[in-house]
């Protein structure tokens, strides 16, 4: 291995300040969008049970999507709702034209298949990307589909850093549905050599070495460590746990040992301020998107 | 590096007795179907076009699907149909309930766009699993999905040779929607760690040399020498080749330059006589699967 001779500066990515430009411009497009077709696209946001934190996310979702010049509808479901009647209210839903995206925040409560529900979500209304048409349409890179938010974050985030990312070797760590199997499709359609990691992976840190680009989301925080890292590589972080600290306050953490990052990677995205924010402005952009599948082709 | 003291025995994979075996077992699982829906699988096979090549593979799957106690309907088209007229004679085929199978030979000719036939194909009559729905339950690991005939073959004799998979490094050489990409997901859902590497890869040997398990699938002759192999690695090889020899006649070589790897790998695929028998036996059992898809949902 090559001795480090002066230290890399590293960049921190700043997730808020391009969040912010991504919301900006679907802004402009929403109002260009409601002068096309004299309406508005509009997001469904269903929430069942009384998870805190759940509550929270979905409301921010609504406050971003208003802020955006979209309609929001919220619907908040006790646990006891069934997997009937929430089917119910999904196909309601996808045949009601005021409503482009339909956006189910996981977990639900036990004693509903999740996948029940999601595959009931009509594809070009499914705002998440987690529907198999949009799974599969990404994985034979055919258009007309929705890619799921966090990922697509991830990708607008390397874009605006990484001029062309054909030929880097890209590492994935983690091989959720929801992140690193969509994270792995996109980072082939850029032409990386892409390795995915994940738990039953026995030499983690030596794939994780050999990225350029490297994108961990395991929900296993602080896991990547110093010597994961290739010199100069460019690390995203999806992780964010909130861990108690020495003041008896909490502080959220990665999936990343953000302090032995510095010096090594050539860039990395905070936690917080990295990927979250990126995630909720690629949530607004696909509701767009949506609402021109569904339009677009009336015309 | 270990220096290989004694040089390894290079198991050679029989792709024909596998698939043999495999055929068998349709056969028998057929004559249960006929029993339990008084119906027999049928499978149609389009044919635009006179490629000689694609002659001889469409009447090789008919015959077999014959063989195998299944009904086989070819249409064989001129070059001049038109996209309309096909899409229509798939439409025909979709709505027929005693065809359980599509299958449309690939290369079409110009002026026919191949995603428009083959994402006009039922999901569940779509044999090679080329339909967005079928590629997304594979990306999701949902069931119900058809997986694509060859990485299917690839998957049956790997289990075939070893007992699991799980934490295994697998490298995937060709990233194409037909092979490469949906094997991926496949070692995936086995528990490996997926390396995927391609045209634009920069240090392919470097990538495959890592792999427990190597699955090269590019076209392209004997890409893979000796010093890309690890020692005792099992090697699945897609390539098919037809090179002219010095005695004016013509042989089949695969990805792999199979002497080279004779010695350093553990186990290997000939061609032919490999992964090509396997791909046929895999669209019998796609046949049955998707006559059982659509015939067991309707008891």
């Amino acid at each position: 291995m090559k001795t480090q001779t002066s230290p890399i500066q590293t960049k921190i990515i700043d997730g808020k300040a391009h969040a912010a430009r991504v919301t900006e411009e679907i802004r402009e497009k929403v109002s260009l969008f409601q002068q096309h077709h004299q309406t508005t696209p509009g997001l469904a946001v269903i929430l069942v049970g009384n998870d805190p934190a759940s509550e929270v996310y979905v409301r921010n979702k609504a406050i971003q999507t208003h802020k955006a010049g979209m309609r929001s509808f919220m619907h908040m479901l006790p646990a006891s709702t069934s997997e009937a009647h929430l089917l119910t209210l999904v196909e309601r839903l996808n045949n009601d034209p005021e409503i482009h995206g339909i956006l189910v925040q996981l977990p639900l409560p036990e004693g509903i298949n999740p996948t029940t529900i999601i595959q009931g979500i009509a594809p070009h209304k499914d705002v998440d990307g987690l529907h198999a048409t949009n799974a599969g349409k990404l994985a034979l890179n055919l258009p007309g589909g929705i890619i799921p938010c966090t990922p697509l974050g991830c990708l607008l985030l390397l874009q605006s850093e990484i001029e062309s990312m054909r030929g880097l070797h890209a590492v994935v760590v983690g091989a959720s549905n929801l992140v690193g199997k969509p994270m792995a499709q996109l980072l082939l359609q850029q032409g990386c050599t892409v390795s995915i990691a994940h738990i039953d992976t026995r030499n983690p840190a030596e794939i994780a070495q050999q990225g350029d680009i490297l994108v961990v989301a395991t929900g296993n925080k602080e896991l990547v460590r110093r010597h994961w890292i290739k010199p100069g590589a460019t690390i995203i972080d999806v992780g964010i746990t909130r861990i108690p600290t020495e003041d008896g306050k909490t502080r959220l953490v990665g999936d990343v040992t953000f302090e032995e990052a510095l010096g090594v990677a050539g860039r990395i995205t905070p936690v917080p301020g990295g990927v979250g924010p990126m995630t909720i402005a690629c949530l607004l952009r696909n509701t767009l998107t949506a609402a021109e599948l569904q339009l677009d082709t009336k015309d």
